[in-house]
Protein backbone atom coordinates (compact mmCIF):
# COMPACT_ATOMS: atom_id res chain seq x y z
CA UNK A 1 0.00 0.00 0.00
CA UNK A 2 2.80 2.75 1.22
CA UNK A 3 4.63 1.59 -2.12
CA UNK A 4 1.64 1.90 -4.36
CA UNK A 5 0.90 5.61 -3.16
CA UNK A 6 4.06 6.67 -3.45
CA UNK A 7 4.56 4.64 -7.32
CA UNK A 8 1.49 6.24 -8.03
CA UNK A 9 2.92 10.16 -7.25
CA UNK A 10 5.68 9.45 -8.93
CA UNK A 11 4.46 7.89 -12.07
CA UNK A 12 2.03 10.64 -12.82
CA UNK A 13 2.65 12.45 -15.99
CA UNK A 14 2.58 16.42 -15.89
CA UNK A 15 -0.27 16.59 -18.58
CA UNK A 16 -2.67 14.37 -16.01
CA UNK A 17 -6.47 15.71 -15.65
CA UNK A 18 -7.52 17.21 -12.83
CA UNK A 19 -10.29 17.85 -10.34
CA UNK A 20 -11.27 20.10 -8.01
CA UNK A 21 -14.08 19.01 -5.12
CA UNK A 22 -15.61 22.32 -3.38
CA UNK A 23 -15.46 25.58 -4.83
CA UNK A 24 -15.30 28.28 -1.88
CA UNK A 25 -12.30 30.78 -1.51
CA UNK A 26 -9.42 27.59 -1.67
CA UNK A 27 -11.48 25.59 -4.78
CA UNK A 28 -11.62 28.72 -6.80
CA UNK A 29 -7.86 30.08 -5.95
CA UNK A 30 -6.50 26.33 -6.82
CA UNK A 31 -9.01 26.03 -9.67
CA UNK A 32 -7.89 29.51 -11.47
CA UNK A 33 -3.89 28.58 -10.60
CA UNK A 34 -4.26 25.30 -12.11
CA UNK A 35 -5.74 26.55 -15.43
CA UNK A 36 -3.58 29.35 -15.75
CA UNK A 37 -0.40 26.83 -15.95
CA UNK A 38 -1.83 24.86 -18.63
CA UNK A 39 -3.68 22.58 -16.20
CA UNK A 40 -7.39 20.68 -17.53
CA UNK A 41 -9.60 21.21 -14.89
CA UNK A 42 -13.24 19.77 -14.13
CA UNK A 43 -14.48 21.54 -11.35
CA UNK A 44 -17.66 19.63 -9.27
CA UNK A 45 -19.42 21.41 -6.86
CA UNK A 46 -23.32 21.09 -6.29
CA UNK A 47 -23.80 24.61 -5.02
CA UNK A 48 -20.23 26.55 -5.55
CA UNK A 49 -19.93 29.47 -2.99
CA UNK A 50 -17.79 31.10 -5.78
CA UNK A 51 -19.26 31.34 -9.71
CA UNK A 52 -17.01 29.15 -11.69
CA UNK A 53 -15.00 31.06 -13.66
CA UNK A 54 -12.03 28.69 -14.58
CA UNK A 55 -12.23 25.27 -15.34
CA UNK A 56 -14.88 22.86 -16.96
CA UNK A 57 -17.95 22.15 -14.38
CA UNK A 58 -19.52 18.91 -14.06
CA UNK A 59 -22.51 17.70 -12.30
CA UNK A 60 -21.20 14.63 -10.20
CA UNK A 61 -18.00 11.68 -10.49
CA UNK A 62 -18.46 10.61 -14.28
CA UNK A 63 -16.31 12.60 -15.43
CA UNK A 64 -15.57 13.39 -19.73
CA UNK A 65 -12.94 11.43 -20.71
CA UNK A 66 -12.99 8.92 -17.64
CA UNK A 67 -11.57 9.30 -14.40
CA UNK A 68 -8.69 11.84 -13.60
CA UNK A 69 -5.17 10.84 -11.59
CA UNK A 70 -5.01 14.04 -9.88
CA UNK A 71 -7.85 15.62 -7.20
CA UNK A 72 -8.51 18.36 -4.58
CA UNK A 73 -11.02 18.26 -2.03
CA UNK A 74 -11.26 21.32 -0.24
CA UNK A 75 -14.90 21.90 0.63
CA UNK A 76 -16.19 22.93 3.88
CA UNK A 77 -15.11 20.72 6.86
CA UNK A 78 -18.52 19.45 7.67
CA UNK A 79 -18.62 17.54 4.31
CA UNK A 80 -15.23 16.69 3.70
CA UNK A 81 -15.84 13.14 5.21
CA UNK A 82 -18.16 12.68 2.39
CA UNK A 83 -15.49 13.39 -0.33
CA UNK A 84 -14.28 9.84 -0.63
CA UNK A 85 -17.42 8.47 -2.56
CA UNK A 86 -17.23 10.87 -5.09
CA UNK A 87 -13.31 10.70 -5.18
CA UNK A 88 -13.31 7.06 -5.53
CA UNK A 89 -15.89 7.34 -8.88
CA UNK A 90 -13.77 9.91 -10.05
CA UNK A 91 -10.34 9.39 -9.86
CA UNK A 92 -8.20 6.40 -10.94
CA UNK A 93 -6.95 3.72 -8.52
CA UNK A 94 -3.30 4.47 -9.15
CA UNK A 95 -4.25 8.58 -8.80
CA UNK A 96 -3.60 10.56 -6.12
CA UNK A 97 -6.22 12.77 -4.09
CA UNK A 98 -4.65 15.93 -2.21
CA UNK A 99 -7.26 16.18 0.64
CA UNK A 100 -6.90 19.97 1.30
CA UNK A 101 -9.69 19.99 3.94
CA UNK A 102 -8.72 21.82 7.58
CA UNK A 103 -10.17 18.83 9.43
CA UNK A 104 -8.78 17.11 12.48
CA UNK A 105 -6.05 15.37 12.32
CA UNK A 106 -8.10 11.79 12.98
CA UNK A 107 -10.90 12.79 10.58
CA UNK A 108 -8.37 12.87 8.11
CA UNK A 109 -7.09 9.51 8.57
CA UNK A 110 -10.82 8.24 8.28
CA UNK A 111 -10.43 10.07 5.14
CA UNK A 112 -7.25 8.14 3.70
CA UNK A 113 -9.17 4.64 5.22
CA UNK A 114 -12.13 5.39 2.62
CA UNK A 115 -9.97 6.03 -0.37
CA UNK A 116 -8.87 3.95 -3.38
CA UNK A 117 -6.81 6.61 -4.67
CA UNK A 118 -3.75 7.61 -2.75
CA UNK A 119 -3.85 10.88 -0.44
CA UNK A 120 -1.98 13.15 0.50
CA UNK A 121 -2.72 15.50 3.68
CA UNK A 122 -2.44 19.11 2.43
CA UNK A 123 -2.40 22.02 5.10
CA UNK A 124 -2.53 25.39 3.70
CA UNK A 125 -0.30 27.80 6.09
CA UNK A 126 -0.51 31.32 4.05
CA UNK A 127 -3.36 33.47 3.96
CA UNK A 128 -5.16 33.92 0.27
CA UNK A 129 -5.99 37.20 0.46
CA UNK A 130 -2.54 38.25 1.17
CA UNK A 131 -0.57 39.15 -2.08
CA UNK A 132 1.68 35.49 -1.35
CA UNK A 133 3.28 34.40 -5.08
CA UNK A 134 4.09 31.03 -3.25
CA UNK A 135 1.65 30.26 -0.96
CA UNK A 136 2.86 28.13 1.70
CA UNK A 137 1.74 24.72 2.20
CA UNK A 138 2.74 21.27 4.83
CA UNK A 139 2.29 17.67 3.39
CA UNK A 140 2.25 14.84 5.06
CA UNK A 141 1.56 10.72 3.76
CA UNK A 142 3.24 7.98 2.44
CA UNK A 143 3.41 9.54 -0.89
CA UNK A 144 4.22 13.69 0.31
CA UNK A 145 7.81 13.98 -0.99
CA UNK A 146 6.60 12.49 -4.43
CA UNK A 147 3.91 14.67 -4.35
CA UNK A 148 4.80 17.54 -3.20
CA UNK A 149 6.91 18.04 -6.38
CA UNK A 150 3.77 18.23 -8.43
CA UNK A 151 2.50 21.19 -6.02
CA UNK A 152 6.13 22.98 -6.37
CA UNK A 153 5.38 23.01 -10.01
CA UNK A 154 1.64 25.15 -9.31
CA UNK A 155 4.25 27.44 -7.43
CA UNK A 156 3.78 26.39 -3.96
CA UNK A 157 6.36 26.60 -1.18
CA UNK A 158 5.89 23.04 0.22
CA UNK A 159 7.21 21.75 3.15
CA UNK A 160 7.03 18.19 4.15
CA UNK A 161 5.65 17.97 8.03
CA UNK A 162 5.88 13.90 7.94
CA UNK A 163 4.96 10.41 6.35
CA UNK A 164 1.98 10.19 8.41
CA UNK A 165 -1.49 11.50 7.24
CA UNK A 166 -2.83 14.16 10.03
CA UNK A 167 0.69 15.79 10.86
CA UNK A 168 0.14 18.01 7.96
CA UNK A 169 -3.38 18.71 9.52
CA UNK A 170 -2.12 18.73 13.29
CA UNK A 171 0.09 21.94 11.93
CA UNK A 172 -2.70 23.52 10.24
CA UNK A 173 -4.69 23.48 13.88
CA UNK A 174 -1.57 24.62 15.49
CA UNK A 175 -1.90 27.82 12.87
CA UNK A 176 -5.29 28.19 13.33
CA UNK A 177 -4.99 28.33 17.17
CA UNK A 178 -2.46 31.70 16.63
CA UNK A 179 -3.94 33.59 13.49
CA UNK A 180 -7.44 32.89 14.54
CA UNK A 181 -7.48 34.02 17.89
CA UNK A 182 -4.80 36.76 16.79
CA UNK A 183 -7.90 37.45 14.19
CA UNK A 184 -10.63 38.09 17.36
CA UNK A 185 -7.90 40.04 19.20
CA UNK A 186 -7.22 42.01 16.48
CA UNK A 187 -11.34 42.84 16.14
CA UNK A 188 -11.46 43.70 20.23
CA UNK A 189 -8.41 46.20 19.69
CA UNK A 190 -10.00 47.91 16.92
CA UNK A 191 -12.99 48.11 18.39
CA UNK A 192 -12.02 49.52 22.11
CA UNK A 193 -9.38 51.86 20.15
CA UNK A 194 -12.54 53.76 18.11
CA UNK A 195 -13.96 54.63 21.31
CA UNK A 196 -10.05 56.38 22.33
CA UNK A 197 -9.41 59.74 20.63
CA UNK A 198 -5.20 59.75 19.58
CA UNK A 199 -5.61 55.69 19.14
CA UNK A 200 -3.40 56.50 16.02
CA UNK A 201 -0.61 57.10 18.65
CA UNK A 202 -1.15 53.56 20.14
CA UNK A 203 -1.04 52.38 17.04
CA UNK A 204 2.44 53.71 15.45
CA UNK A 205 3.76 52.10 18.93
CA UNK A 206 2.71 48.37 18.07
CA UNK A 207 4.30 49.32 14.61
CA UNK A 208 7.27 50.58 16.28
CA UNK A 209 7.62 47.07 18.29
CA UNK A 210 6.26 44.84 15.61
CA UNK A 211 6.60 45.99 12.48
CA UNK A 212 4.88 47.71 9.39
CA UNK A 213 4.19 43.92 8.25
CA UNK A 214 2.39 42.94 11.31
CA UNK A 215 0.11 46.78 11.63
CA UNK A 216 -0.61 45.66 7.76
CA UNK A 217 -1.84 42.36 8.55
CA UNK A 218 -3.81 43.57 11.47
CA UNK A 219 -5.96 45.81 8.78
CA UNK A 220 -6.15 42.59 6.95
CA UNK A 221 -7.42 40.22 9.43
CA UNK A 222 -10.44 43.59 10.07
CA UNK A 223 -11.34 43.36 6.55
CA UNK A 224 -11.38 39.76 6.01
CA UNK A 225 -13.01 39.27 8.97
CA UNK A 226 -16.20 40.68 7.57
CA UNK A 227 -16.31 38.11 5.18
CA UNK A 228 -14.85 35.49 7.00
CA UNK A 229 -15.86 35.62 10.61
CA UNK A 230 -18.01 32.12 10.76
CA UNK A 231 -15.98 30.29 8.93
CA UNK A 232 -12.27 31.33 10.90
CA UNK A 233 -14.86 30.50 14.36
CA UNK A 234 -15.84 27.45 13.55
CA UNK A 235 -12.01 26.44 12.21
CA UNK A 236 -10.92 27.42 15.77
CA UNK A 237 -13.47 25.95 17.25
CA UNK A 238 -12.23 22.68 15.97
CA UNK A 239 -9.02 23.49 16.65
CA UNK A 240 -9.47 23.95 20.42
CA UNK A 241 -11.77 20.54 20.33
CA UNK A 242 -8.70 18.64 19.01
CA UNK A 243 -6.09 20.08 21.57
CA UNK A 244 -8.42 19.99 24.40
CA UNK A 245 -8.84 16.69 23.71
CA UNK A 246 -4.95 15.99 24.28
CA UNK A 247 -5.26 17.51 27.41
CA UNK A 248 -4.29 21.13 26.34
CA UNK A 249 -7.28 23.66 27.71
CA UNK A 250 -6.22 27.07 25.69
CA UNK A 251 -8.40 29.77 27.02
CA UNK A 252 -7.78 32.47 24.96
CA UNK A 253 -8.18 30.82 21.59
CA UNK A 254 -11.67 29.75 23.50
CA UNK A 255 -12.86 33.30 24.01
CA UNK A 256 -11.88 34.12 20.75
CA UNK A 257 -13.81 31.61 19.04
CA UNK A 258 -16.83 33.34 20.69
CA UNK A 259 -15.83 36.45 19.87
CA UNK A 260 -15.46 35.39 15.99
CA UNK A 261 -18.97 33.99 16.42
CA UNK A 262 -20.45 37.17 17.59
CA UNK A 263 -18.45 39.19 15.04
CA UNK A 264 -20.21 36.98 12.28
CA UNK A 265 -23.18 37.68 13.92
CA UNK A 266 -22.50 41.66 14.20
CA UNK A 267 -21.45 40.97 9.72
CA UNK A 268 -25.01 39.28 9.33
CA UNK A 269 -26.53 42.25 10.53
CA UNK A 270 -28.85 44.57 8.02
CA UNK A 271 -26.79 48.03 9.05
CA UNK A 272 -23.56 46.52 9.05
CA UNK A 273 -20.84 48.12 7.06
CA UNK A 274 -20.19 46.14 3.48
CA UNK A 275 -17.47 44.41 2.59
CA UNK A 276 -15.57 46.96 1.21
CA UNK A 277 -15.80 49.44 3.78
CA UNK A 278 -13.15 51.65 5.74
CA UNK A 279 -11.58 49.79 8.27
CA UNK A 280 -12.92 52.75 10.47
CA UNK A 281 -16.23 51.95 9.56
CA UNK A 282 -15.95 48.30 10.25
CA UNK A 283 -14.62 49.15 13.42
CA UNK A 284 -17.09 51.17 14.65
CA UNK A 285 -19.50 48.74 13.14
CA UNK A 286 -17.77 46.17 15.50
CA UNK A 287 -17.82 48.57 18.98
CA UNK A 288 -21.80 48.96 18.70
CA UNK A 289 -22.35 45.26 18.09
CA UNK A 290 -20.17 43.16 19.72
CA UNK A 291 -20.54 43.95 23.78
CA UNK A 292 -24.14 45.02 23.28
CA UNK A 293 -25.54 41.83 25.14
CA UNK A 294 -23.33 42.44 27.74
CA UNK A 295 -24.31 46.13 27.85
CA UNK A 296 -27.81 45.18 28.64
CA UNK A 297 -27.19 42.73 31.34
CA UNK B 1 -3.36 76.72 37.29
CA UNK B 2 -3.02 76.11 33.94
CA UNK B 3 -0.89 78.89 32.98
CA UNK B 4 0.98 78.19 36.24
CA UNK B 5 1.83 74.66 34.90
CA UNK B 6 2.62 75.38 31.84
CA UNK B 7 4.68 78.48 33.11
CA UNK B 8 6.69 76.32 35.54
CA UNK B 9 7.89 73.67 32.77
CA UNK B 10 9.18 75.80 30.26
CA UNK B 11 10.57 77.41 33.11
CA UNK B 12 12.83 75.04 34.12
CA UNK B 13 16.67 74.83 33.70
CA UNK B 14 18.13 72.20 31.99
CA UNK B 15 19.94 71.73 35.42
CA UNK B 16 17.13 70.81 37.61
CA UNK B 17 18.07 68.11 40.19
CA UNK B 18 15.67 65.21 39.09
CA UNK B 19 13.95 63.11 41.69
CA UNK B 20 12.52 59.49 40.90
CA UNK B 21 10.30 57.35 43.19
CA UNK B 22 10.06 53.89 42.62
CA UNK B 23 13.20 51.79 41.28
CA UNK B 24 11.36 48.90 39.61
CA UNK B 25 12.82 48.09 35.65
CA UNK B 26 11.22 51.42 34.55
CA UNK B 27 12.36 53.45 38.06
CA UNK B 28 16.47 51.93 37.26
CA UNK B 29 16.28 52.17 33.32
CA UNK B 30 15.28 56.46 33.77
CA UNK B 31 17.46 56.88 36.87
CA UNK B 32 20.40 55.11 34.85
CA UNK B 33 19.37 57.35 31.48
CA UNK B 34 19.45 60.51 32.92
CA UNK B 35 22.18 59.49 35.32
CA UNK B 36 24.09 59.14 32.00
CA UNK B 37 22.91 62.50 30.35
CA UNK B 38 24.52 64.05 33.08
CA UNK B 39 21.54 65.12 35.37
CA UNK B 40 21.45 64.63 39.15
CA UNK B 41 19.10 62.36 40.50
CA UNK B 42 17.89 61.35 43.49
CA UNK B 43 16.31 58.07 44.05
CA UNK B 44 13.25 57.31 46.66
CA UNK B 45 12.17 53.78 47.78
CA UNK B 46 11.82 52.32 50.82
CA UNK B 47 12.21 48.85 48.56
CA UNK B 48 13.85 49.00 45.67
CA UNK B 49 12.94 45.89 43.85
CA UNK B 50 16.07 46.65 41.45
CA UNK B 51 19.77 47.67 43.50
CA UNK B 52 20.52 51.57 42.82
CA UNK B 53 23.50 51.89 40.81
CA UNK B 54 22.85 55.28 39.64
CA UNK B 55 21.87 57.96 41.39
CA UNK B 56 21.65 58.90 45.02
CA UNK B 57 19.40 57.31 46.95
CA UNK B 58 17.57 59.26 49.71
CA UNK B 59 15.42 58.16 52.83
CA UNK B 60 12.66 60.48 52.01
CA UNK B 61 10.78 63.89 50.76
CA UNK B 62 13.78 65.79 52.65
CA UNK B 63 16.21 65.87 49.97
CA UNK B 64 20.05 67.34 50.17
CA UNK B 65 20.09 70.71 48.99
CA UNK B 66 16.00 71.38 49.30
CA UNK B 67 13.46 70.31 47.06
CA UNK B 68 13.66 69.54 43.20
CA UNK B 69 11.91 71.05 40.20
CA UNK B 70 11.32 67.80 38.01
CA UNK B 71 10.47 64.66 39.95
CA UNK B 72 9.26 61.17 38.11
CA UNK B 73 6.97 58.76 39.78
CA UNK B 74 6.96 55.23 38.79
CA UNK B 75 5.74 52.66 41.38
CA UNK B 76 3.38 49.86 41.43
CA UNK B 77 -0.33 50.61 40.66
CA UNK B 78 -1.22 49.89 43.77
CA UNK B 79 0.84 52.89 46.34
CA UNK B 80 0.50 54.98 42.62
CA UNK B 81 -2.17 56.96 45.11
CA UNK B 82 0.29 57.42 48.05
CA UNK B 83 2.96 58.93 46.48
CA UNK B 84 1.70 62.76 46.12
CA UNK B 85 2.80 63.63 49.77
CA UNK B 86 5.75 62.09 49.13
CA UNK B 87 6.13 64.35 45.57
CA UNK B 88 4.54 67.61 48.02
CA UNK B 89 7.13 67.61 50.16
CA UNK B 90 10.36 66.65 47.62
CA UNK B 91 9.23 69.25 44.76
CA UNK B 92 9.05 72.61 44.55
CA UNK B 93 5.70 74.00 43.82
CA UNK B 94 7.08 75.64 40.52
CA UNK B 95 8.27 72.18 39.49
CA UNK B 96 6.83 69.29 37.66
CA UNK B 97 5.93 65.58 37.93
CA UNK B 98 5.58 63.32 35.50
CA UNK B 99 3.08 60.77 36.49
CA UNK B 100 4.96 57.64 34.98
CA UNK B 101 2.60 55.32 36.48
CA UNK B 102 0.21 52.49 35.05
CA UNK B 103 -3.02 53.55 36.05
CA UNK B 104 -6.42 54.38 35.29
CA UNK B 105 -7.28 57.64 34.03
CA UNK B 106 -9.42 58.66 36.76
CA UNK B 107 -6.72 57.83 38.91
CA UNK B 108 -4.10 60.19 37.22
CA UNK B 109 -6.96 62.51 37.94
CA UNK B 110 -7.03 62.15 41.32
CA UNK B 111 -3.13 62.19 41.90
CA UNK B 112 -2.92 65.35 39.99
CA UNK B 113 -5.54 67.15 42.17
CA UNK B 114 -3.44 66.28 45.18
CA UNK B 115 -0.07 67.30 43.87
CA UNK B 116 1.36 70.97 44.59
CA UNK B 117 3.39 70.92 41.75
CA UNK B 118 2.03 70.44 38.21
CA UNK B 119 1.76 67.06 36.68
CA UNK B 120 2.12 65.84 33.04
CA UNK B 121 0.44 62.20 32.31
CA UNK B 122 3.16 59.90 30.95
CA UNK B 123 2.80 56.47 29.35
CA UNK B 124 5.29 54.31 27.94
CA UNK B 125 4.19 52.82 24.80
CA UNK B 126 7.50 50.68 24.62
CA UNK B 127 9.41 47.80 25.81
CA UNK B 128 12.22 48.98 27.48
CA UNK B 129 13.28 44.77 27.30
CA UNK B 130 14.16 45.73 23.47
CA UNK B 131 16.81 47.79 22.36
CA UNK B 132 14.97 50.44 21.89
CA UNK B 133 16.97 53.63 21.50
CA UNK B 134 14.53 56.08 21.90
CA UNK B 135 11.53 54.51 23.73
CA UNK B 136 8.54 55.96 22.66
CA UNK B 137 6.31 58.28 25.29
CA UNK B 138 2.96 59.48 25.32
CA UNK B 139 2.11 62.71 27.47
CA UNK B 140 -1.04 64.74 28.30
CA UNK B 141 -1.94 67.48 30.36
CA UNK B 142 -1.74 70.98 30.59
CA UNK B 143 1.99 71.50 30.67
CA UNK B 144 2.18 68.56 28.06
CA UNK B 145 3.73 70.29 25.26
CA UNK B 146 6.30 72.61 27.40
CA UNK B 147 7.49 68.84 29.39
CA UNK B 148 7.91 66.76 26.24
CA UNK B 149 10.47 68.93 25.07
CA UNK B 150 12.52 67.73 28.51
CA UNK B 151 11.84 63.92 27.68
CA UNK B 152 12.97 64.81 24.00
CA UNK B 153 15.97 66.26 25.41
CA UNK B 154 16.85 62.82 27.10
CA UNK B 155 15.95 60.95 23.89
CA UNK B 156 12.24 59.67 24.03
CA UNK B 157 10.23 59.88 21.33
CA UNK B 158 7.07 61.94 22.69
CA UNK B 159 3.62 62.05 21.16
CA UNK B 160 1.48 64.71 22.97
CA UNK B 161 -2.12 63.05 23.23
CA UNK B 162 -4.05 65.77 24.59
CA UNK B 163 -4.47 68.70 27.21
CA UNK B 164 -5.60 66.43 30.07
CA UNK B 165 -4.42 64.38 32.29
CA UNK B 166 -5.85 60.74 31.45
CA UNK B 167 -5.99 60.76 28.32
CA UNK B 168 -2.29 59.09 27.60
CA UNK B 169 -3.16 56.79 30.99
CA UNK B 170 -5.61 56.10 28.21
CA UNK B 171 -3.51 55.54 25.39
CA UNK B 172 -1.22 53.11 28.13
CA UNK B 173 -4.28 51.08 28.36
CA UNK B 174 -5.52 50.31 25.13
CA UNK B 175 -1.84 49.33 24.14
CA UNK B 176 -2.03 46.98 27.25
CA UNK B 177 -4.98 45.30 26.09
CA UNK B 178 -3.29 44.34 22.68
CA UNK B 179 0.21 43.83 23.83
CA UNK B 180 -0.57 42.00 27.21
CA UNK B 181 -2.99 39.51 25.27
CA UNK B 182 -0.94 39.09 22.56
CA UNK B 183 1.51 37.99 25.22
CA UNK B 184 -0.89 35.03 27.16
CA UNK B 185 -1.80 34.05 23.13
CA UNK B 186 2.16 33.51 22.33
CA UNK B 187 1.88 31.53 26.07
CA UNK B 188 -0.95 28.93 24.95
CA UNK B 189 0.85 28.90 20.91
CA UNK B 190 3.61 27.98 22.61
CA UNK B 191 2.97 25.86 24.76
CA UNK B 192 0.48 23.77 22.53
CA UNK B 193 4.03 24.44 19.81
CA UNK B 194 5.86 22.11 22.26
CA UNK B 195 3.48 18.86 21.58
CA UNK B 196 3.05 19.25 17.52
CA UNK B 197 5.92 17.75 16.05
CA UNK B 198 7.38 19.92 12.94
CA UNK B 199 6.20 22.75 14.92
CA UNK B 200 8.63 24.72 13.38
CA UNK B 201 7.03 24.81 9.69
CA UNK B 202 4.02 26.50 11.48
CA UNK B 203 6.46 29.65 12.53
CA UNK B 204 8.32 29.67 9.25
CA UNK B 205 4.21 29.92 7.97
CA UNK B 206 3.70 32.94 10.81
CA UNK B 207 6.95 34.91 9.60
CA UNK B 208 6.04 34.30 6.19
CA UNK B 209 3.12 36.67 6.58
CA UNK B 210 3.57 38.56 9.85
CA UNK B 211 7.31 39.47 9.32
CA UNK B 212 10.46 37.95 11.31
CA UNK B 213 10.17 41.08 13.71
CA UNK B 214 7.01 39.87 14.60
CA UNK B 215 8.30 36.15 15.25
CA UNK B 216 11.30 37.79 17.03
CA UNK B 217 8.89 39.68 19.16
CA UNK B 218 6.77 36.50 20.30
CA UNK B 219 10.41 35.20 21.35
CA UNK B 220 10.94 37.96 23.73
CA UNK B 221 7.21 38.32 24.79
CA UNK B 222 8.23 34.34 26.11
CA UNK B 223 11.36 34.82 27.42
CA UNK B 224 10.25 38.30 29.61
CA UNK B 225 7.26 36.41 30.45
CA UNK B 226 9.12 34.81 32.80
CA UNK B 227 9.79 37.88 34.85
CA UNK B 228 7.27 40.10 34.21
CA UNK B 229 3.97 37.89 34.22
CA UNK B 230 2.33 38.94 37.38
CA UNK B 231 2.70 42.76 37.02
CA UNK B 232 1.33 42.41 33.28
CA UNK B 233 -1.71 40.30 34.20
CA UNK B 234 -2.52 42.65 37.03
CA UNK B 235 -1.78 45.51 33.97
CA UNK B 236 -4.22 43.56 31.65
CA UNK B 237 -6.58 43.07 34.52
CA UNK B 238 -6.56 46.82 35.22
CA UNK B 239 -6.89 47.71 31.66
CA UNK B 240 -9.71 45.53 31.18
CA UNK B 241 -11.56 46.58 34.17
CA UNK B 242 -11.69 50.42 33.02
CA UNK B 243 -12.63 49.81 28.99
CA UNK B 244 -15.62 47.42 30.58
CA UNK B 245 -16.67 50.35 33.42
CA UNK B 246 -17.54 52.21 29.51
CA UNK B 247 -19.56 49.31 28.53
CA UNK B 248 -17.16 47.31 26.61
CA UNK B 249 -16.38 43.51 27.34
CA UNK B 250 -13.58 42.48 25.94
CA UNK B 251 -13.30 38.60 26.20
CA UNK B 252 -10.13 37.69 24.73
CA UNK B 253 -8.29 40.40 27.20
CA UNK B 254 -10.00 38.88 30.33
CA UNK B 255 -9.28 35.35 28.98
CA UNK B 256 -5.63 36.62 28.42
CA UNK B 257 -5.43 37.93 32.64
CA UNK B 258 -6.32 34.46 33.62
CA UNK B 259 -3.22 33.02 31.60
CA UNK B 260 -0.98 35.11 32.85
CA UNK B 261 -2.06 34.85 35.99
CA UNK B 262 -1.59 31.09 35.53
CA UNK B 263 1.99 31.81 34.29
CA UNK B 264 2.92 33.38 37.51
CA UNK B 265 1.93 30.93 39.02
CA UNK B 266 3.66 28.02 37.24
CA UNK B 267 7.39 30.32 36.98
CA UNK B 268 7.02 30.35 40.62
CA UNK B 269 7.56 27.02 41.33
CA UNK B 270 10.56 25.21 42.10
CA UNK B 271 10.92 23.45 39.35
CA UNK B 272 10.32 25.91 36.65
CA UNK B 273 13.43 27.46 34.44
CA UNK B 274 15.55 30.20 35.29
CA UNK B 275 15.36 32.87 33.48
CA UNK B 276 18.18 32.61 31.68
CA UNK B 277 16.79 29.75 30.28
CA UNK B 278 15.93 28.52 26.64
CA UNK B 279 12.75 29.34 24.62
CA UNK B 280 12.01 25.56 24.07
CA UNK B 281 12.64 24.74 28.06
CA UNK B 282 10.04 27.74 29.28
CA UNK B 283 7.78 26.50 26.69
CA UNK B 284 8.25 23.16 27.77
CA UNK B 285 7.29 24.08 31.33
CA UNK B 286 4.36 26.11 30.29
CA UNK B 287 2.96 22.81 28.89
CA UNK B 288 3.47 20.61 31.90
CA UNK B 289 1.81 23.35 34.35
CA UNK B 290 -0.44 25.95 32.80
CA UNK B 291 -3.53 23.33 31.98
CA UNK B 292 -2.78 20.85 34.92
CA UNK B 293 -5.53 21.81 36.86
CA UNK B 294 -8.26 21.35 33.78
CA UNK B 295 -6.45 17.96 32.81
CA UNK B 296 -6.86 16.93 36.43
CA UNK B 297 -10.82 17.61 36.72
Amino acid sequence: MEATAVAAATALSPSERWLVVGHGSVGSFLTARLAANGASVFVYDPDPRVPVAHGRRVDGPELPGGPVGLAISCVPPSVAGAVPEVLNAAVRADGVVFDWNTVSPSLKQRIRDRLVPGMVDVALLDSLDGASEEPMLAVSGEAATAASAILVEHGFSVEVAGEHVGEAAALKYLRSIFMKSLEALVLEYASLASTVPAESIVRTSLEHNLGERFTSFMDLLLATNRIHAERRGLELEDAVATFSANGSHPEVAAAAVHVLRQAAQAWAEPAAPQAGASLEALADHLHRTLWREAAST
